[in-house]
């Protein structure tokens, strides 16, 4: 058993139940802001909400780079055969690549992008270290849809993250819009941990990166946390980054549109807040889907003309 | 095999082709409008895009009493266990109840509304009877959903209706919003009809009321579709109609938000289409799925109050 106090027990008992949050979400105060980052506005917007959209962070000679890059890996059957790809469970194409912060110097760069490190110390306080990254493809018209969770719920359990002091940034890759299954968000949801119930089976992760099934909210909660906060789901054209907080409840519905939907995953995470035993009391997940062992403080990149 | 030229044939070829419509959208010229249906503009709309949504059609007290018809239905044990009630191919959830207006009295009436039946006859031309009806209950969280198709291609190939003369009345019985699955639609699709390939098993109904495999349109086809009319999902209160043609493209991706779906929905067909054998060659589907006996024209109802 961990040694370390389980602050968000989840999968433990027979009914969910909701736990408040005990951490901060931002750790740096918004008249604290010092250019570099979010502005106090958006710092507050995103202790509001659990998460912030940023349009035109990059453009769409940025964005082509990017996609490239992320076309090449998927066609590389060097790539495409090792464990950090999953495919769909149905049709078998390609719809993520793990770790792709080490199998890409480019996206290494782009992980090490100054403004977005600076954000993410700001969020975090200190810091940060990259706890996973990825590729996602959704494709058009069969692209599935993944079913509301809390990222935190799953790292806890199955990673020993002790506490909420994590934030995702994804960069859209293609447009985001209301018929290509977009990333939905409940905003305020950040705030409130939901206990889920059942046990984590072993090596969960080989289906969970597929489809969820422990870990899994409970609608009366989650209709709660909805009717609390709404539903939002950010839209707009590639190269707006999406950040959001690591207990924020989000999912995603199927793509039947022919517009596929990709974007570029980062997990930060504090280098106050790395991993302990998992409270699962299992094995802990591959490094691919959770680093335990570089949890060095990032440097910005020296290069961040990704275009060259 | 039949005798009735084939103008749509589909599943026949090894190849996907598109087809141009070869019937009117609209038998109604807008100018001649009476008032007691469509306005000019609105058919002209419907006539361009193959859909209009009419807003506040019923009232809200009008909603109850539809909403309470289809729960009492869809929680009676002698109507679910009919061959009329289709379930959740996951859960067993039951999705839909067929045929409608003929198990309820009140959606028997509702099928009679005064001004749907206006507006039906203005779009058909003439006299028009029930092809099919049903209610539809997409629930929460876990409502599937249902990829692009054209109905006329079904009702031609599996249930010989020769010509494209038919309209699909849906009664939103629920807030449509962008996260709850709306019905998906492709301007201006209703002009091409798209050859599909494979054949029709026998007794296809059985599992194409839940997902459909033959008729399914070509990736392709459907992109061509998209580029050139783009993408709409009207969005709404409950009360609204949304009227579209047998041949417009629709579809609706998968609802996890904690907000069921739920509609009443009508096809009224042309007493001058009346179904031939069906140009699979195969048993026609039951009668609940597509009526081939009692195609007489409807009378509107005498007791359009639908809320004493």
């Amino acid at each position: 058993m961990a040694l370390v106090h389980d602050s968000y027990p989840s999968r433990q008992e027979e009914k969910p139940r909701i736990i408040e949050r005990k951490d901060p979400v931002i750790y740096t105060a918004p008249e604290d802001a010092d250019g570099s980052g979010l502005s106090p506005e958006q710092l507050r917007q995103f202790e509001r909400d659990g998460f912030i959209a940023l349009p035109q962070f990059f453009t769409a000679k940025e964005v082509a780079a990017f996609r490239h890059e992320m076309t090449r890996m998927a066609n590389d059957p060097e790539t495409i055969n090792r464990d950090e790809a999953v495919t769909e469970p149905d049709s078998g194409a390609v719809r993520s690549i793990f770790r792709v912060h080490q199998l890409s110097s480019l996206f290494n760069r782009l992980s090490r992008h100054p403004r977005l490190l600076s954000i993410a110390g700001q969020i975090l306080g200190g810091g940060v270290y990259i706890h996973q990254s990825r590729i996602n493809m959704k494709p058009g018209f069969r692209g599935q849809g993944f079913y509301w969770h809390s990222d935190f719920e799953t790292w806890h359990v199955e990673d020993g993250l002790p506490r909420m002091r994590t934030v995702s940034c994804s960069v859209t890759l293609t447009e985001n819009n209301e018929f290509n299954g977009p990333l939905m968000l409940i905003p305020g949801s950040q705030n409130h941990y939901i206990a889920c119930v059942g046990e984590t089976p072993d090596e969960n992760y080989k289906s969970s990166l597929r489809k969820q099934v422990a870990g899994t909210p409970d609608e009366e909660s989650l209709t709660q946390l909805a009717e609390q906060g709404g539903i939002q789901a950010p839209k707009g054209p590639a190269g707006t980054v999406l950040l959001f907080d690591c207990n924020t409840m989000h999912g995603s519905s199927s793509n039947i549109s022919p517009f596929p939907r990709s974007n570029v995953f980062f997990v930060y995470n504090s280098i106050e807040n790395t991993p302990v035993e998992p409270w699962s009391g299992l094995k802990p997940r591959p490094a691919f889907a959770a680093e335990r062992e570089d949890c060095s403080p990032l440097e910005p990149t020296e290069n961040p003309d990704f275009t060259s």
